[in-house]
């Protein structure tokens, strides 16, 4: 692909979350501005997309953005200049699931929350979304406190229950975590786990992968070659880490580690309409602000992107073929190396946006006009 | 030692917080019958000491505990059998703290928190506490968002000031963390920090070793040895863990961890009065219940103390000096796997203790009477 | 199943590789009276099996193992009183496999990496193996070395051509690991590319999981219950690791784990002839004597496998049932802590086994005789 | 400083073993035309230097570089352009170290490791070296097999009996190391025991940081940051890894790592000459050719290190101050961004050194001409 499709082929998806409060279990820190309704995240989220012409949809979580009318939410978002995506389902607050949601031993409480997948899937009906994404918390802290086995056996028949309701133009993914909550075992904790459930389920069953999730040392970039090649990546959740899952800014942490896991997208044909693959960020503005650090984290993807385009294949290949690792490797950080900023800022000027996002942002006023109009309590996703 | 007078020794601290509700970043979940009040608290840790003869004192976490008056909180205590123990100092809670307390770039936050530390050596005057305990949350999200150097200096400026006003019988005990809250860089990260500042402070300073702050793979009972040899050991926060600062129930994670720690605490004679090293709790108990799972992490303390008591150390000196390995190995594990709890529960009806403290508990319909008591919301020391 | 059903399906398959010398990329230490030839593997192999009854078979290592006549290897071995057991090819010493075996780019030499196991597979005949065990040494060292992708269909490719000579009887056993020797990339790294490979190839293939084969804070216990849930786990390869593949004495590092290994075993019937997982140990004695380093492996699989066997399987039910995290964990640690120790010196006794068989063994005076005989280079699989 | 200034400090050491065969404990392979002795080793050291002029310097490993006259050997490196620099100890590969060296229970083996010491500081006299460089092997594999804490104590009379003979115008050089070959306890584990024993020696005594010797997810710029704080650090080991001490390529795995140690090290006065921290590679070019792989090296040392000193400094020091996070990042990772090769290319131009060093090497028919000359046996450090 030459760099001016890959860059036309690239969008992101923006979480409505990003935009409310967030923090560590010690502390969530508000932060001036901080969008207080799914409104308001809407809102900031078509500010992200106004300046980078990247993020042209919002995925929402529910309950934390249900409203009555969510065809009304999807103009709301429309008349801002962006759509509703995926639909994230949430069944890890309710006092019920303390012990766990689709894998809970009592069967009232799989099917509450098997429930409130079904609803997710008719808001879906309403916003037009395509992604029924399904992250769990569940898991237990302690060995012995539950059947390892009979949880994986209850997962399953859980989301046969919910896939036999995903319609044929919808998908539901499913996200593996390495830990946490859950301090001893995670029910879904790897892509085989994900990838077995979801091959189990039948062709629109797909994988979501966090690129926060894995334990330390994961070659990432290898999963997303194999879940390409095995037709199963459905999306990524973007965002980067040190230690564990951080949610940091996507390509914060370690740079090249983004430019590898994009170079295999690429390779995998992952930006091909047909592939399907959803970008979205999932990230948490602890203590950063939260527009421009959307802003930055699209450009992120939108950089190492457009380096990783720059990668000269044939001489990649001959290098490969070769045996000459160092040659191999030179052209690899060869694209990796190159400052595509230059480019992507003419890129941005023949259409209309301005050269550098982030700059326009500040000199915009609109971070003061927001913290100056947005008081008395902003959203948090926290407990 | 003996294994009575290891058995005679050993004290445990319990921490006012594990008997509060805890969680994570994603939901705290309540639990019946969790104690509303400091009071509470200290009721509920002196239910612990009685049923298992093991836990005399209660650390306190300022400002959680605040309350009026310190020493009518002791003669409470008192009353029900146990005493205040270690002063935990609090600055990450309050929203000046955001980019750090004591390595603040602002002077005028570093010496609030400064101050808050006065406050809380006059609160041990009070309490006839001994140790000032500080953990400190500080600490930086992205690279660039601080100077790790100057950072570094300004901390040791700030315990500088807080030392000179920890009297001759006291001790200030600085604790060190891996990550989190801070995700990149945290300014107080590993044993060998904490170590050098406390040696830049003077005598009556002295290293936390909290068994959850490591990174993966970390020998903690080397660092136990190590900062023991050094004599710089102050005192544990107990807890354990399968991936990051779970604070699990102590030895709940790797049993046979926790018996190498207390060998190197024995073998470095940590349980002599003039060692000092003061054993405490630091966990959290996010789904099970409080009291019992504070009994149950004393308990796991006293039967790894008491199987290390078991080791045989004439036969390990000897296969050690021969250079006999699987020997040398084996005198350990014998220790290790011999049943202790027939004897222990010999040496609890010797003193007129319970000889199943977890039973007894269970079965003292106390529990129950909790949860019916202690309605209208519970402590929480989360966000 | 009971305690004693239990004892009587456990069998361990010694690896003779861990009668040879072996050590790190520093040093290979020489240990006095280690064997020098397949055949003084075997022998070592029959005694451990002599004194512990745990043993039965020894698996090889092609061309390690390499003999003429494997008809007349077999006889010997029988001779001894045990028998062949897997046969585990070798690709990555051959100067040939520096980039790769099955992976590799180069035809010729993938289809001499597939000739190899076409070969394993003949001597299987004449072994009476059941089990070709494929464990691959390829990967990449930098970043664009290779493409992953395309090796993963070489991959499969090969594995294709290989399994279509895997006879009715027999099994490809595929085993993963995380790093080393590749140090960027691994072609197998962890359980989900195995399954998936094998799941590609059909019921003949299989996986094996080598518990030093993880990123640090794998859960084990819960891949070897997912993969007997999907009927692909085909055998173990036992060892234990603090921090990478440490291939120390299985049970030596964390003890625990080991039990929690064993639960899922007994819990997804894996000792179940219909089952079919192979337990075998693969360990290397760098410093400690190789005949008592695997006689305390089995037995180490053996106490930890009859500790399971203890656990009160309806009072946890129960426990999980009600939700009760404690008690749960407490009927699990309950087996854990029991020592069983006197009643498998009870069950060796019966078998006119030595009660204590490490004991039994330094009594002999083998060691002290195979020291004295066995002159002249032992045998190494070092590099 | 100016990038200039940066640049014209900067000198890297290459380690005579990077050019010799290395491998993993499963195979070395050989590389055609790879060095067979010292002399071959430092003559292509020379060539590195010649072709980047950033590597004026070797270090010597002893006993692997012993010769009867090192004042010849000394003349022989002047002869071709470069000087003998750091000596590093080697008590790791002789029967007799099997259970340790400078730690060993046995009071003849601690002398004979003295000892060798020794004979490396006369060394030091003959080839004008400053370092006497100390990374032991030592440490166990099992829980038990050694005291620990008698170790420290051992290490540190070793030390001590060492340092007492180090000239005035040497030091003593103290590396530690996270695991390998010790599998369970490594006497020399982290920065904290490095420094605290150097500490106690004096301050010609200080550390070695090696970039591969650390835990999963330690900040390794926060360790150049505090050791240059507390006036300890004396070298680097440069090199990268994904996993454990791989040993790669030093900013082959992660760049941006790279570029925040070399950040810190400015920050630190680091490159000062009264700060004295050596820029030593530790590296194996286990499947890579090994001239090309130490220029890429010092080059990947040199762009990075170009790239810190272009960070704006007021501008980082302006958004810290007011906890602009993401500003101050942005700052950060500006410099990063910015492709410093043109730059570098000039820097050679303007000192008569080839533009493009690797293209420079491999269009001059070295490579070929050392694999026809040199075969018969290459050297290589393994067991």
């Amino acid at each position: 692909m030459s760099i001016d499709s890959v860059l036309e082929s690239l969008a992101i998806e923006l979480p409505s979350w990003a935009f409310g409060n967030s923090g560590t279990r010690f502390k969530v820190f508000g932060t001036a501005g901080t969008a207080r309704t799914v409104q308001e995240k809407i809102a900031d989220a078509a500010t992200v997309h106004r300046l980078t012409g990247l993020a042209p949809t919002v995925a929402l979580h529910i309950p934390w953005d249900a409203v009555p009318d969510y065809r009304e939410l999807g103009r709301f978002a429309e008349g801002l200049g962006v759509r509703l995506g995926t639909v994230n389902s949430n069944t890890f607050q309710d006092d019920d699931y303390k012990f766990g949601s689709l894998t809970h031993i009592d069967k009232r409480i799989r099917q509450k929350a098997i429930d409130h997948h079904l609803t997710c899937l008719e808001i879906m009906e309403s916003t037009g979304s395509r992604d029924l994404k399904i992250w769990l918390a569940d898991g237990t802290n302690y060995p012995g406190q539950g059947d390892i086995r009979a949880r994986q056996d209850r997962l399953a028949e859980s989301l046969a229950s919910i896939y036999q309701h995903v319609g044929a133009d919808k998908r539901l993914v499913l996200e593996y975590k390495f830990f946490e909550p859950a301090m001893y075992m995670t029910d879904v904790p790897d892509w085989g786990t994900a990838y077995s459930q979801v091959s189990a389920l039948g062709e629109r069953a797909v994988v979501c992968l966090d690129t926060g999730h894995h334990a330390p040392g994961t070659n990432i970039e290898f999963i997303v070659a194999q879940l390409l090649r095995l037709g199963k990546l459905g999306s990524f959740d973007f965002n980067s880490r040190f230690y564990a899952d951080d949610d940091l800014i996507v390509g914060a942490a370690d740079p090249f580690q983004l430019f590898r896991i994009m170079f295999e997208v690429l390779r995998g044909r992952g930006l091909d309409p047909a592939t399907g693959v959803a970008l979205m960020l999932d990230q948490c503005h602890n203590i950063e602000d939260k527009i421009p650090g959307q802003i930055r984290s699209v450009l992120n993807v939108q950089e190492m992107t457009a380096r990783v385009a720059l990668v000269d294949l044939g001489a990649l290949a001959a290098a490969q073929e070769s045996g000459d690792v160092l040659a191999a490797n030179a052209v690899f950080m060869d694209a990796f190396y190159t400052d595509v900023r230059p480019r992507l800022a003419a890129w941005r000027a023949e259409r209309g946006l301005p050269e550098d996002p982030m700059r326009a942002y500040a000199g915009s006023g609109q971070q003061e006009r927001l913290a100056a109009e947005r008081t008395g309590g902003a959203a948090s996703w926290g407990a």
